[in-house]
């Protein structure tokens, strides 16, 4: 099977590098691993963020492995030619619609976060994050009003396909977690909400044994930090997915160990940690290469049928975490290879 | 000067009648109300939520106390008759693009919130958010695909004369306070945004005592978990302020304490507590009446220019909040009478 590493701008090739050599270790056979350049990297090198050459690689691939994508110097070009178009164009291109983002408090560092501790520890929570529709994609741009004003524009929509298809996602994944799933939506304001509400509703009859509820944005964004615990999968479009699904993170406080995947109808899936580039910080060793290294076990899970091995990441991940590693976005002094060290130590 | 009493939905009307007991306890001379019908309680009684009768008691008065909007009861309604449209429909038609909401721990009840204490105990923020534009006011609605298929749209956008319009409002707001101002965008992705944040950019050069800063939408909902204290004013539109000014509110904890303004060119403006119409305690007295308290004071500050006894009322909620006065929110058990009889015992 091939894995496309993609490590992309910032401290993107650094934590890459980590997670590499943990998948090296684990002497799996049968893997095969080409690499591409992506973001503001692949700018520079090619003119694109998204050469055709790494779509290609991708497109061969069983699975994605990306760092992060973000470079300031990249900050005045045109937004086509902008390091996000490649995180964009490779959901959209590979139909990556279904974003699943679990946030769990991982109990080594049950003090990481701003809530309070009890608040903080009952959070075990799955966001799914719909990636292919919403005001992300619909047609945009600045036009002139008859005013002669300038305007800005994006349109919002989904169409009762795409709301199924996700829905579908998230209903079969509380199905295997605690079978409570609650929709988040603005349908108080919003159609593309309504027909959002009206179609999760309408795939809730295939599922009795989830319990459906639904929630407005605004409120889902205090009961987050009122009470996370109440929530086992929420589900939600890609607008408020991208604001939640970030807040949830930081609620669980290490933000420098939190997954994702991206995963087409067939299993095919692109896995990154849910940070960013963070081109502040880059060529360091300052950054915390877990999240990644925990993208690459749940890659080994979902697309690659590999769960034992995810399982001994994630196991020597804890293990790493009890011995001590800590970063400095930890509270620690390790560096990014010493992080990766500590890994492989236990593996 | 005319003030409009609105008190609306569910526990509106006993939250409103405490806020008149503080009005009339302040013995104000000048000052006449005339009250009327909003939301599921105005459907009910003339088949509109936001009938012409009420509108006119609007447009002639100098500003409006808002209780809360929301009844289960309209749930099914069609969009332009539910409870949400007065409240929707005041602020465009009134042009009350300004919504300014202030969060800033109490002393009395620094350990209300889910943040850690000196988490929580560092918010001192404002956030300014557009109420006139964005995909609330856009063309929007349900139409078919090529396919066949139902597909839900909204058209977001904003155009510069109202994006400077509401910037100079954060800017004049910053220079009274820390002179800090992030504006809150996702340039990153809508076109909307980029024209916000290039305009905004632009409003800047006006105020150079102000430190202007830009964050994406999805940050600045982690960095409100993470390091509220951060922030001094935050300015965003409609839909972005929405979401992050609810979860601002849960930040400091106590939300039954929060008020609102939003305004129009003039200083005329709507004042209501950041809270909902809570059906499902409505009538029961355990609401708490002190955002609504807190919000006339806002009203006579900014709208009807009488400073001292805006000042007053928010010394007397915080003796009550000394004495002891805690509704169940706060974790007490006194009714929503005995809390205005608590802050009328003061004044
Ligand atoms: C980089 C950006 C375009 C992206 C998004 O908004 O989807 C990021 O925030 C994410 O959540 O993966
Ligand atoms: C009731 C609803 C339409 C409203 C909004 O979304 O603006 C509310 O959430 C608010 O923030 O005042």
């Amino acid at each position: 099977m091939l894995v496309a590493l993609f490590a992309g701008d910032g401290i993107g090739p650094e934590i890459m590098a980590e997670a590499r050599r943990v998948l090296d270790a684990l002497g799996l056979d049968g893997l095969t691993y080409e690499e591409g350049l992506v973001g503001g990297a692949a700018y520079k090198a090619k003119g694109h963020p998204l050469p055709p050459e790494t779509l290609d690689i991708a497109r061969r691939a069983d699975a994605i492995l990306f760092g992060a994508v973000g470079d300031y110097d990249c900050d005045a070009l045109e937004r086509h030619l902008r390091p996000e178009q490649a995180i964009l164009g490779l959901r959209k291109e590979l139909t990556l619609f279904s974003n699943l983002r679990p946030a769990k408090v991982f109990p080594q560092l049950a003090d990481a976060s701003a809530l309070k501790q009890e608040v903080a520890s009952a959070i075990d929570l799955l966001i799914v994050r719909e990636l292919n529709g919403d005001v992300y994609f619909g047609e945009k741009g600045i036009r002139t009003t008859a005013d002669g004003l300038r305007e800005g524009y994006d349109i919002m929509s989904y169409n009762e396909a795409e709301v199924r298809r996700i829905a579908h996602s998230a209903f079969r994944a509380a199905q295997v977690r605690r079978k409570k799933l609650c929709s988040v939506d603005k349908a108080n304001v919003l159609e593309t909400s309504q027909l959002w509400r009206d179609v999760v509703t309408e795939v809730a009859a295939d599922y009795p044994d989830v319990e459906l509820s639904h929630m407005y944005v605004d409120n889902a964004a205090m009961q987050l930090v009122r009470n996370p615990g109440q929530f086992d999968v929420i589900v939600t479009g890609n607008l408020f997915g991208d604001i939640l699904s970030d807040q949830a993170s930081m609620c669980v406080g290490s933000i420098g160990m939190l997954a994702s995947a991206s995963l087409d109808a067939n299993g095919k899936g692109l896995y990154e940690p849910i940070h960013g580039s963070a081109p502040d910080i880059a060529g360091q060793g300052k950054a915390n290469p877990l999240a990644t290294i925990l993208s690459a076990a749940m890659m080994l899970r979902y697309s690659l049928g590999r769960p034992e091995a995810a399982d001994r990441i994630e196991a020597a991940v804890a293990k790493a975490l009890e011995s001590g590693a800590r970063s400095p976005d930890l509270g620690g002094a390790m560096t990014t290879r010493e992080m990766g060290d500590a890994v492989l130590a236990v593996l």
